[in-house]
């Protein structure tokens, strides 16, 4: 039943994401006593010219 | 009001989103009592190297 | 696969409920393929006073 | 803390885009007493065709 | 078109959400051309206890 | 910069969650080589009323 959504700048490889999938969901089993099964995990990238903080994009020079 | 959101894998085409999008609509409209117009579906398509079940990306071989 | 998001203001039955998830889902199986077993229906419900158009709260007199 | 989402359709600027974060970061930092360091800003580019009032897309020919 | 989100922790009075929804919303009118009409505004309050950050959940003491 | 956002049914103790951030933040900077500063997890706890699979509320009566 967990659904796990991980938003982050672009520039993560496959074999991160599949990592951290793994881990997360690990995580979330063995904590929250869920299935693996029933885990999800959603990675969503976020250009860094969509994300903003304090006022500033992050695409934006200094 | 009510704003439905749908996260699939890519590949529908735009006269299943269409058909979707009508038919859910419709759905929330007779079901909850809101109007058409109040009502608004947005489709995000989530590449499958992006999700995740069980700790396996849906792109990951088997 | 799909996961569907409804947000609305509070205020429909559980019975309102049952019904829109089961005929969401089923528009979702027929027009895009997908499994019931896969597909997730969420409810968020928003109150009005978290919900503005036209930057009007929608508990705020008019 | 706050955490603010801005979706839209396409087309917007980087110039706009800057320009919102700006004005909108400094409404929350204002307003909701919190830190501009602490305040977030993110764009999401939903395209007409992904996006439905009234059952009907918005990339559809009326 | 716009739907914008703002999540913060709880505290902010009708008042200062009203503000918030009202300013926000003149913001995106006039940055991204928008109409008020189409424009919504949603705030989440997401408890202290359920937002961490560097891993601490802000509910817990320091 | 990651946010992560974990909808699960309620349930969970303060001591389940502190030990989800904090385990979910040291794999999202170990791995995707973020700081642990910049963050973010957020907890959505999603009633059994409002959340279904195949089309039937998990709060139904089988």
């Amino acid at each position: 039943m967990p659904i796990v959504r991980v938003e982050m700048w672009p520039g993560r490889t496959q074999a991160q994401k599949a990592e951290l999938a793994r881990v997360i969901t690990e995580a979330v089993v063995t904590i929250a006593h869920t299935t693996p099964e029933s885990t999800i995990v959603i990675f969503e990238d976020v250009e860094r010219e969509n994300w903003a903080v304090a006022g500033v994009l992050a695409s934006q020079p200094p």
